[in-house]
């Protein structure tokens, strides 16, 4: 192995106190930000590592995050949670801590769980992935003063609890003022059924997309479950009308991937606009709203370690997605 | 939440003792193979869960493995780590042990993380994914007695330590006989540069069923880094031949494609399979060799917690995989 690196070969590497190099890494918030920055760097150049144990018993703290693993599925848009999950293990990683997986089938579930974890690890706190109308999970941490930060708002009360979230709803804005701006008029949108946060705010997106363009009439709207099968056949339906769309939104890759087969044969050619940026999206050329997710990951991170030092940041962070262009639209 | 589920409550739906399901949880290699089942099934319909702590002391054990995630990438085939991932923790879940993840820059790194997560977190073991030539971080563990297990063989001595593995030569053997079957004689290998264990042992299928049929002679094989752009360019100069291959054997699904794309204009149609299964495969209707990715993950946990109870299973499991049809091939 290489000579060890101490905190002292990183303080020289950076150019500052190795005080400052111990606030980096205990206490970063009280660090100035071009500061924290260069310490990082020679942290990630020379591959330090504080001693996590040494650490732990200086702060009486396991450093110790929980977020919940989705089972396996089909796959085109389970790598979303995949790259979040990779974000954060890497930024916890760099702050210090570690990520426990855990699995669960529901939401009772998933607070039988907690209280497992909470009995058996010393957890530090949970990063949430996904909230719900009515989230009961929630609650159940927020009542019990266990230390949270959900990837997704809490859709009835943004006070609630800390989050940090992407703008879905300025994703799909993007996409319809893109294909407004290259004349297109019929754009309709293939959405989830209503009544789940992130599929009813991609939609509004769209719609208000439209209305402030005077077009919301012109503006067929279809719902369904996610799915290849299930967007080729809404897109199917919507060119079998009598005015069909020239071009359309999905709420996801999935759905515009199907969206995509039904116009491979179409006399003019429509546009597709798919969401998330999957692997999938950037193979077949699909033109896909892309979440920031390490810096999501990076911000939960960031949003639970102020809550344990009792230094919060600002508690409710919606980052704003891009829209990466491909062939499709 | 429903009404609480105790082993008493599993018990009776299984139609055993207590004292069988508590031996179901803590000790299942003595319990018959017919009644395990019948408990697990037990348990999974009723959403049972042992309390973690409960069982903890009991035990004396944290129940807990560390396994390692990478850096995000770009993505086709990060996603078949990822996939191993969820079945990890969903099998270690059911098992009553967690998961626990870290990332580490390279060999020296991760050992040095070894030794930091040991003295913090009192771990059971390790799950290590993917083996190489000379792997120091395996004999690390070996010499100081910490238990873990390999996603992949030690491609030096295959006694080394438990392992579990996928035959990836049987994959390509698989596909290079459905090619030989459908006529093709010329059929191509792009794999990766010599050296790697899994990308030398998928091409060595390719090699030896060739052979098998006679023809070793007429088999031009290419060897490049991963990437769409690589597997493009590789496939451009074996079309640009003068005996150009009318079918090619891709060592990953990211080489494979990027060969799709090479032969989308020729005037004879050249067969494609790539290796792995991901989504993007499915997406686009590649033929492709799929991993049981669950079954490995399954047979990791299983071969742990063997270790951990003192009652060791088979050490070396080598999974067969499945070639998956489509259009390309």
């Amino acid at each position: 192995m290489a000579e060890k690196v101490t905190i002292a070969t990183v303080a020289r590497h950076a150019r500052v106190s190795r005080q400052t190099v111990s606030n980096v890494l205990n206490a970063p918030h009280i660090v100035r930000e071009e500061t924290r920055r260069r310490v990082q760097e020679a942290i990630t150049a020379l591959g330090y590592r504080a001693n996590q144990a040494a650490r732990q018993m200086r702060t009486g703290r396991s450093r110790l995050f929980a977020v919940r693993i989705e089972p396996t599925r089909d796959g085109i848009n389970g790598s979303v949670l995949d790259r979040f999950l990779h974000g954060l293990t890497e930024t916890a990683d760099a702050a210090g801590y570690r990520v426990m997986l855990y699995t669960a089938t529901g939401d009772d579930d998933e607070i039988a769980t907690f209280d497992d974890l909470l009995g058996a690890y010393d957890l530090d706190g949970f990063v949430l992935t996904g909230t719900d109308h009515g989230d009961p999970r929630t609650a159940w941490l927020a009542q019990r003063g266990v230390p949270f930060v959900t990837f997704g708002r809490p859709w009835d009360d943004p006070e609630s609890h800390p989050w940090v979230d992407v703008d879905g709803a300025a994703g799909t804005a993007q996409a319809t003022q893109r294909l407004l701006d290259a004349g297109h008029r019929r754009i309709a949108f293939i959405g989830w059924p209503e009544g789940s946060g992130v599929g009813d705010d991609r939609r509004a997106g769209w719609r208000t997309t439209m209305a402030a363009a005077g077009l919301d009439g012109a503006a067929p709207c279809r719902a369904t479950e996610d799915g290849i099968a299930q967007g080729e056949r809404e897109m199917r339906e919507l060119l079998a009308t009598d005015d069909p769309p020239t071009a359309v939104v999905c709420v996801s890759d999935s759905l515009a991937l199907g969206a995509l087969r039904a116009v491979r044969d179409t006399a003019v050619p429509v546009a597709v606009t798919g969401f998330d940026d999957t692997p999938v999206a950037a193979a077949i050329g699909l033109t896909s709203v892309s979440q920031p997710l390490a810096a999501a990951a990076g911000r939960c991170v960031e949003l639970l370690t102020g809550l344990l030092d009792g230094q919060p940041t600002d508690p409710h962070v919606l980052l704003s997605p891009t829209l990466v262009l491909r062939h499709t639209a």
